[in-house]
């Protein structure tokens, strides 16, 4: 199955899977493996994704030691924002209960798979959020040697949560755009897979979440799947899987895609309105939603050409309305990091535009664990009432 | 099903399931819903576990828009570990990746669901950790007025992810103990479910833990399953579900079932070697394990019981090995909280006496996740290389 090729998205060139390329040797965009076209589901595989949708990932081997029981996440539907909001029904992908509390975990798992099958030893990536601590732990299981490159101004309350898992952890002063692409030239010379936010395989793996939702909804899927956006990664792995899924039969026609940004960081979205295929830096970025804050996306022109193709949709919201959906989330029961609320938010903006009807359902993607950035706590105005124990009577029985 | 009984573990007096009663009318103890004896497992339902065994709970409704999608927890098996402990087999039950990522969610589905089927509208519980928590945000997703009573010094850090869920807080001034008992009391004068650590719903909910393990080992369950234990109420509900499956004949015999208790707050483990079946209350408690710090736990006595009946054990473990075990699960992917690396370090204890042999195997239930409790990071030196961008090359090279 090595024998599936990797394209360019952009110039069609392809490659071959037995190398880890993370972009075109000849264009520099992002590469996609071909599509996998198979109606076989194990439905009898409860614990592991990759053995589940086994014929549409190209391993040879099951490499089941390598699992944290990544993926198969809740898709909540959520009645009182359908009604709130005026659309049919509006679904949640609980992203937030993977093993390292967000959606990266599927594409590491996916990655790692890769690395070990073509024989590396070293792997590693360039983050200081969700992908840092992802990498760090599935390292940690496969028992890799593992980097985690960190932006050098990282403060201890991001770098911890990465250290515990024991990973080589090297803050790198500079720019961060010139480490990404950095790293992919010392990983290839000294043998360190690194996966970084769009590398082939983390799309893959990404896939997954299309693979669920298709399956949760019993394959009558929603008409619309909202994705908080940043390198654009995840959001090409699920356009493919739900591509995927549609041409091998499974689904009836693929949702429409929306890729959700923070008005404070939006390159994806801004590029999008001016029908523009290709981003431009986004000046000063600055967003509650950490971690969707990137301003050159490396996938982002590739994310253009895949909504333009496919009638997708990019939306920029407001910080308020970021604040304002994730208090909405945990007011259902959902603690979600800010970059997740970012999804309702653009859930709310498009029906009040119209581009969702009242007879229309959503899916929202929530990306990360509101655990993850305490830090928010700050900007709300969280409180308890006080008393004696002999005077709670007095404060249950009025209520 | 609301015919079944509810039993005290006790005194044996019984009282109907139709009532919300959390204590013994005539003893004070704790009361247990009668044995659930099936064969029947709804393997074609995968979202929600008490849809999937259905016929071990008394519900008369499905009440399915109550879910969070909890429970459906990973078991990974951990060779790495079996091999450095010299023991054949190490489980991982992985409850940090629960809703509100620990396991309290599992008990909380359930007491909500009891609660709305006896046409409760407000729910409350005491609590300033994972239970807090949890109870916040199913109240939410829910519906229901949802009352958390916190102890008065609570700081901000533990009371701000209680607090986002909107529930209302109430700051109870005096003592802990007291302040149980009274929310028992006040819940059942203003129609307020409160449920508390040991209720019996709560107790069924944990049953879906064992329930989980027997399926993931194939029903060829391990000889010990070790849980950190606090109130009692998840290691009572786990034997229970052992015990109601074994009784249905699905497994061949009851794990040994282990209280792992931090050696600064073990009542149980302290009683259990004195064989005695009644618990005193520990001394100034203090452990890094905070979720576990209960020093006079309100099923402390049953455990004893149960534990006694089953040829169970109770160990107590030092707070460095406490430290070590965190370190060590983080170092194989796992990173959780202190009170949940009890469990392996009172495996690595029960191996070093001998009371687990080499061929035996154990599951550690890890019951909440490492992102709850981040105080901790202060005890470890974790700390980054740093470098120039430039300079980037030669560590990577050496290495």
């Amino acid at each position: 199955m090595l024998e599936k090729k990797l394209i360019c998205t952009a110039c069609g060139s392809t490659f071959s899977l037995r190398e880890n390329l993370a972009r075109c040797q000849k264009c520099r965009e992002p590469l996609e493996i071909e599509e996998f076209i198979s109606k076989n589901i194990d439905t009898e595989e409860r614990s592991d994704i990759f053995k589940r949708y086994k014929s549409f990932f190209p391993f040879q081997s099951s490499c089941s030691g390598l699992s944290l029981g990544e993926g198969m996440t809740p898709l909540l539907s959520a009645p009182s924002f359908a009604e709130k909001y005026g659309v049919k029904e509006i679904f949640l992908k609980n992203e937030t209960v993977n093993p390292t509390w967000s959606f990266k975990d599927r594409g590491t798992a996916a990655s790692i798979h890769h690395a070990i099958e073509l024989g590396f030893r070293r792997i590693g990536t360039v983050s200081t959020g969700n992908m840092a601590a992802s990498v760090a732990a599935f390292g940690a299981r496969a028992g890799l040697e593992t980097t985690i490159l960190v932006k050098g101004d990282i403060p201890s309350e991001k770098l911890n949560p990465v250290a515990i898992y024991n990973a080589r952890l090297i803050k790198a002063l500079g720019d961060y755009d010139r480490l990404y692409e950095e790293s992919l030239r010392l990983g290839e010379r000294y043998g360190i897979y690194f996966m970084n936010s769009d590398v082939p395989f983390r799309v893959e793996g990404s896939k997954t979440i299309a693979f669920e939702i298709c399956e949760q909804t019993e394959f009558n899927v929603p008409d619309f799947v909202i994705i908080p956006t940043s390198a654009g990664g995840n959001i090409r792995g699920i356009e493919k899987g739900f591509r995927e899924f549609y041409k091998s039969g499974l689904i009836p026609h693929i949702p429409t895609i929306v890729a959700a940004q923070a008005e404070g960081c939006a390159p994806i979205a801004r590029a999008y309105e001016k029908n523009s295929l290709t981003i431009e830096r986004f000046p000063n970025p600055h967003t509650v939603a950490h971690a969707i804050e990137n301003p050159f996306p490396p996938s982002g022109n590739q994310v253009l050409r895949m909504l333009h193709r496919q009638r997708g949709v990019a939306v920029a919201v407001s910080e308020e309305s970021i604040y304002e959906s994730q208090l909405e989330l945990a007011g259902m029961g959902l603690f979600v990091q800010p970059a997740s609320a970012v999804s309702l938010a653009a859930l709310k903006k498009l029906r009040q535009t119209g581009s969702i009807s009242s007879e229309q359902r959503a899916a929202c993607i929530l990306t990360g664990s509101g655990l993850k950035y305490t830090a928010v706590f700050d900007a709300y105005n969280l409180n308890a009432e006080e008393c004696l124990i002999d005077d709670l009577e007095k404060l249950l029985a009025v209520k």
